[in-house]
């Protein structure tokens, strides 16, 4: 069966995260839905473009994906991070041994607020890691940590972005189209 | 008073373009509207992403810009091109000196195809440059000739976007965005 990855949503998700990561892999043909947490499709996210999910997450309550990736945006990995069905869906994705992809602030804000990192080495950005007793902060862009991956922030969204999709996409494919895009800067 | 830039949005724009020059606008507190060039302000990007505009172009007609942004997207960027209104407004702020930043295709499919660049220095994705007798095609990243600047497509947007924005909003608060989000690829 086809590979299956979701994007979780809230009001304040920072839109070049969340936006660059479905671009990348539309282009690679790997199947993500962008999955809006709340009671509605529609989105307002954290420089107020108002943008529409694919689905509701409380309509994949019950769907296992491959991988969950998670935006920053301050607001927005809070709203997250303050979800019982968020925090259910990640633990049921960790428990599933699937990949679990918090980039940015949802480090921080949606893991390690919840307990959900233990001993597991994590990056998150800016200073996010100092309000919580969870996880082992590593200051570096991008930390893979078994099914784990973390990334910094807005400014490594591509590196980040190729590498989740290398998971899913051959690695020639997905080189090719970083060159294709004139992004140099991603080492596989 | 405060500068005013408008970035034009047709169906098929590349959202990844668009979102992460807003992005970058709207946290240096540079006023940018995303201008929607159709009847409605809903639009659907390259890769099936709902988002709105803030405005319609014809409901800005008469408002001349300090500079007007135009993603690439194929079938975007052709939609760009073949808008008698989009082409009038581009004309109005070359003609006023006003910055003009087609990106990606959007140099070739609106200012090529439409013989807006004459003699000038541009660059476009692919070998779009091939396709039409205006301009002087220059194979760089990003491709400055006067107030006309264009760049090649989606991996050098950061790249793009910083260079617009340090138009605009003093350059140590830029540089300090770009590093603020873990950018280090742009040297102004």
């Amino acid at each position: 069966m086809d590979k299956q990855v979701a994007i979780l949503l809230a009001d304040g998700f920072e839109e070049g995260e969340a936006i660059i990561i479905l671009d990348i892999f539309r282009r690679l043909q790997i199947n993500i839905e962008a999955l809006s947490i709340g009671n509605q499709l529609e989105l307002t996210s954290y420089h107020n473009v108002k943008m529409q999910a694919d689905a509701l997450l409380k309509d994949r309550a019950a769907t296992l994906y491959d991988a969950i990736i998670m935006p920053g945006g301050p607001q927005g990995a809070r709203n997250l991070g303050n979800s019982e069905e968020v925090v259910e869906f990640v633990k049921k994705h960790l428990a599933a041994d699937k990949y679990v992809c918090p980039f940015c602030s949802a480090g921080a804000h949606v893991m390690a607020k919840n307990n959900l990192l233990g001993s597991k080495k994590y990056t998150t950005s800016g200073k996010n890691y100092e309000l919580y007793n969870d996880g082992n902060y590593v200051d570096q862009n991008i930390v893979i940590e078994g099914k784990l991956i973390t990334g910094k922030g807005l400014g490594v969204v591509f590196e980040y972005a190729f590498t989740l999709a290398a998971l899913f996409a051959p690695i020639d494919k997905v080189k090719w189209e970083a060159d294709h895009i004139y992004f140099y800067h991603w080492q596989p």
